[in-house]
Formats: structure tokens, sequence, C-alpha cells
């Protein structure tokens, strides 16, 4: 199958393009590298050491193993780069992680505020539109976040809830609580999308993931250049990553509030599994099909439990530090999210075990003196400072 | 009160600036007449013959009236135009209506989609965050439209819903199912500024309006040149006061599709009556609210049928014509959405007549000379041709 890979260059959309690769399909990734820009303007980096550029990376790839990607540098932004990559390209499936996808990074101002949503609502819709001129029978697979839902105190269905009110019965979009900017813009997406599959008839699968951890896939594991990004920084690590990390280098675990945050988590192999099972069984013409992409719930609280046993066991001495949260969440809550579509579509999950945080202990401490100890403390607050006085 | 009313120069921003204005508040209008420019780049205008400018329009009120209204030609997207009228105005009530309001335009093409979204997302982000950082407790009066809920099989209720599910509870934002990319503009806000009371503890309300028909208020009554514009041609004209029109001049009522399109409507008279209700009742910090406002539901055979009767007695034969339509939506649907809130509020509705239609047949009459016949019918369809073959 010919696979766009969107957002190529990503911690999940490298590894996929050597998954998708790897299994016969015809690949090529595109990425502006709008993540590594953030990282050098920040100050911070990947942990891992990772090739300087998307070429660089498809050409050791093709060395080890034969295989070719192709890829393009360039902004969806801008409909000239969308509009060749679909006339030259053709793609049966688009694979569209090609977001900014940090929660922290879209709130620390209105400037990064407003370019999240340019970046992300406008690259999508031109993905769409070009779907609808050049590419009407190919199924957009969208990566969106669990986070869309927020923590309502009802059992979260996938994407559609039926609704039964006065005597009448409709199954409805499930309605979103997001707790970001950043995830806002995915709750735009999913709208746009949903009505592009109404009116085009467009075929889309929005993936809404949890949380994902691992560093190591079949692929990265071939050779040391081929490693995939990881980030532990307040901006771009995202939980049980940064603990890992936080862990090996003997940094207290950064535990945001009380830590009774629960969310939905995945194993970066089965986020290859889960993209893999959407786009060999695509969505229907007009189809607009939500699944909840992760394999178990924790809190904050268990996370970093789980990191602490596996410390000791490693012979780490493990602290866990409650901050004040920089967020506005609620920090105890219901929390029941069903994810069983695709389960029932194959997935095969790889729970989160002692082993494997042990192993990523081990992958971390090879990169030890990568790390960069200025960024792990939260510093991106919810609620920045009101510089004038209010006026009644 | 200090209000501020974006998108000023507008159909309905110019007769609430006047409106307030008359009422002893003290009144700032915001405009980057992009009504106009879009109107001049298509070849159609307002049937009325507005003054050029909003300067000029204030001038003439301060003429007519002895009061005051202060204007500012300025673009809400960017940053400095919207800091300057926070810092300088101080809003206690900011009435937003400056956003590209049309379905059709936004349905045209990519650049059109797009535009909509950047004009009409990020003008409200800015407004959220000047709110934010120098306006903290101001109260922002946004227009949204019932066009968001599009028609789902259930009753509509006003923003939010109760659903019991698997034996739990919750109050959610209502499912939206919005019907252009217009529409997904509104719902995109709505969702923005619910995050921004949730987060920072502003003060909102969402007036999800119906179709405004009408041309007169108190106020443009004073004087001619006080008049507000008034748009009839496919892109700005909604379907009553288009029919009026089309009524006037000999054109057939240009109906879509069947006709069983069912939606809310109301009077500009009571557009006027609601803003105030909302601005002089805000939400309380943190409180986004939102309010169904209009006072009438039709179905577009209804309202059709209502111009043809009023014809009747006005002397004028007019033909209805079904033509197919160049929307997506359902032309026969269940329709019943809530619109307590602002009755409660102490509205009271001018309802529909055949006085008022045959008062709006006359207005009409003094500027039919004025009309441009090329931009009634409908040129703009939901699904664009595809300009390339599918591939498998």
């Amino acid at each position: 199958m010919r696979i766009l890979v969107l957002g190529g260059d990503g911690y999940l959309g490298w590894a996929t393009s050597m998954y998708f690769s790897k299994r016969g399909h015809e690949v090529h990734a595109v990425d502006n590298y709008l993540r590594r820009r953030a990282h050098a303007e920040a100050g911070t980096d990947s942990l891992t050491p990772i090739l300087p550029s998307l070429p660089e990376r498809a050409r050791v790839w093709n060395e080890v193993s034969g295989l070719e990607v192709g890829v393009t540098e360039g902004d969806l932004v801008e409909w000239e780069v969308v509009e060749r990559l679909f006339t030259e390209f053709r793609p049966e499936a688009i694979v569209h992680y090609g977001e900014m996808p940090s929660a922290p990074y879209s709130m620390k101002d209105r400037e990064h505020a407003v370019f999240t949503h340019q970046n992300n609502v406008v690259n999508t819709l031109n993905v769409l539109w070009a779907m609808e001129r050049f590419a009407p029978e190919a199924h957009l697979v969208k990566l969106g976040t669990m986070g869309e839902y927020g923590t309502p105190n009802i059992d979260i269905e996938e994407g559609f809830i039926t609704i039964d009110h006065n005597g009448r019965s409709d199954t409805l979009p499930f309605p979103k609580l997001p707790g970001s900017w950043y995830h806002l813009t995915k709750v735009h997406d999913s709208h746009n999308i949903h009505f592009a599959c109404r009116i085009w008839g467009l075929r889309a699968t929005d993936l809404n993931q949890g949380v994902v951890y691992g560093i190591e896939t079949e692929e990265t594991k071939l050779d040391e250049r081929l490693v995939t990004r990881f980030d532990y920084d307040e901006v771009f690590g995202t939980a049980l990553n940064r603990f890992c990390v936080q862990a090996v280098i003997g940094h207290p675990l950064t535990a945001y509030g009380k830590g009774g945050q629960t969310r939905g988590y995945l194993n970066i192999l089965d986020t290859l599994q889960c993209v893999e099972l959407a786009t060999l069984n695509p969505a229907e013409p007009g189809e607009f099909r939500v699944f909840n992409q992760f394999t178990e719930q924790f809190s904050i609280r268990d996370v970093a439990e789980k990191v602490r046993e596996a410390g000791a066991t490693h012979g780490i001495d493990v602290e866990i530090e409650h901050l004040e949260n920089p967020r506005v969440e609620l920090e105890e809550h219901y929390y029941n999210a069903k994810h069983a579509k695709l389960l029932d579509l194959g997935l095969h999950p790889h729970f989160l075990s002692e082993t494997l945080i042990e192993s990523m202990f081990s992958t971390i401490e090879r990169y030890k003196d990568r790390v960069i100890l200025d960024h792990i403390m939260p510093s991106t607050r919810w609620r920045p400072t009101v510089t004038q006085p209010a006026r009644g």
C-alpha cells in the first residue's frame, strides 16, 4: 500500500515509517522539523542521538534494510507542499502525526496558542482538501488524543455516544472537554474531519491515543543510528518516559499535584500495531471512525509507583515529588474509557511491566550523558499571571 | 457600561452600536471591512446604501443623536490592534460579531475555508488572551449560531446536555454537527471560549443565534443615512431577507431542495434585545453560558409560503422555485431547539407577521434599483467537482 506518513521525523512518525517499510509498503515520510526547531529554541533535545535529517535517516534505513522510504522536507501548512505530495505520491493511506503535539508548548503564551492552532488546524484542512481533490478513495488515519475527552463523570465511549433524551435517541459525537490549547486543536481537527467525511464521502479513522511510552521497536533495534527521538523535558516529555529518565539520573519524579490524574497508556509497539490495524482495515467511504488507542489506565501515582518499584529492582533509589500542579485539571476523578475497537481488530497489547521499565532504564543509561537538566521541572503554567489590574 | 462592539460595521454590529449608544453606554465599534471587501470582490453589494466607512457612520450618528460612538478600523487577527483596543478602551463587555459570517463563502474552495478558520478562530483567540491579560472581569458576549448543532434527532438544549450513561450522569457540552466550514469555526470558538472560562475564570455568553430577518431598528429609522447593511446575494443573504428581495423584484424565491430544512428565526429587533439582556446580566466568573437566540422555528417551505402570502396581500405575485440543493443537509428532519433562557431574562419577542414582511417589502422597494441580479442564484456547492480521477 502507498502510505504517506505526515510528521515522519517524530517519535512515532519515524518508528511508523520504518515499521510500514519493513512490512512491504511503499512509504513516504514528510516533516518540517517543527519539533527539532522547538527543541533548539528551548535549549532542549532528544535523549537519543537521532540522525540530523530525514533524508539521512532514510539513507541509513536503506543501508540497513535494503528498503526505500521516500522523504519530503516541507511544511503541510503550505498548500503547494501538500498538493505536490498528493499528486506525485498518490497515497492510498495517510497516517497523520504531523502536528505540534505538546500541551505545555501551546500554553506558553498567546503566540504559541495561536501558532498551534494555525499549524494543526490549517495543515489538517490542507490534507482534507488534498484528499477531496486528488485522493477521494484514500483513507486518513489521523492521530488524535484521549485528551480530547477530558475527564467527564461518565464512561468515555469511542468517539460517539447514543443519547436518549426526552423520548428520542441519537448517536452523536462524544462531548469534548479538552485540557489545553493543543488538545483543543485536536478537537477542532476531529470536527473538521468528521464534516469532510459527511459532505465529501472521505474515509477517516481518528485514533484517540493515550500516553505512549517506550523507546525501542523491532526496527530501531536493527541499528543504533535508527533510534527514534525520545523526549523527557517538561514541554515534550510525557509522564512515563520522563519519569524513567528522572529515575536514571537520580532526579525526583515530577508528579503534578495529588497524582490521581488517570489516563490511558500504551507501549510504542502497540502504537505501531494500532496504526497498522487501522490502515489495513480502512473506514468505509463517508465513515468517520474513532478508536480509543490505549491498552491500560493508570493514575500518575500508579505510574510513579511502578517506576519506583522497577528502580528498586534495578538498584536505583527513586524519590517521588508531588509538585504544585502547573496545569488546571482534576486531580481525583472518575475515569473509565472504552477501548474495544482496536482489540476487536486484533490488537495484542504489550502491557506495562517491571521488565519493560527496566529495559527502558538500560536504554536511557546508554544516553545518560546527554541529559539536559535545566528543563525537567515544569515552567509552563496554565494560569499565567495577570499583568494589569482588573477594572470593574 | 463600556461596550466594545467587534464587527461594528456589519448588519447587526452597526445596529447594535447605535442601540447601546442610544441607551447611554459608552460604545467603541471595530471593523476591518472584511464583508465590504468580500462584496467588492464578488461584485455584490448591500441592498441598502450604507455610508462609506465606520468613522463616517459615527459622525452622522453624532450629528443625528448627539451621541459619540468610538471607532477603530482594524483587523482583530492582528494582536497589536486587539491589545490597543483593550488597554485604551478597557471594555466591561465585548460584543463579538467580528467574524466572517457566511457558510457559502467558507465552502467556495480551500482558500476560503482556510481563511475563514484563520480569521474567526485566531481573532477570537486574540480576544480571549486580551481579556485574560487586560480585562479579566469583562464579559464576552459572543455571537455563535444555531447552525453549530446541526439537526440531531433529539431536542437541542442550550449549550449543555445532561447525559445519563451506564448508571452515571454528567452535564456536558451539547454534541455539535455543524454544516459548513463557517459553522465549524463557530464550534471551534465555542470550545476555545469554554476552555478560557474553565482555566482563567473568564465570563462568557455564547449566543447561538438563529436566522435574523428585518431591516429597520429604532435607530436606523432616525435618519436614512443610519441604515444598516442588508444582504440578499447567495453568499451573504439569509433565507427570509433574500426571499423578500426576490419577491419585490419578481424573481422566483430560491428555496433549496425540498424545503423541509427547519431553523430558528428572529427579528433584528430581538437580536438587539437579546444582546442587551446578555450584556446587562453577565455570566459569573468562570461561567461559560450558552443561550439559543431565536424566537420561532420555521421550515424553508414555511418561510417561502409566508412571503408568498404577504406578497398576495401586497399585490405582488410570488413564485417559489425549488432548486437542486447546493448544500449537503437533511431536507426533512426532526427539529426542536430549546430557547427559554433569554425569555427567562425578559425577552419580548417580535414574532414574524404579514405586516412585518410587508413593511420589509416597502423598505426594499425604496432601494429596488440597487439590486444586482447576477448573484442571487446559488453557485457555491458543498460538493465541489473532483478534478482528478480517484486511484484505488
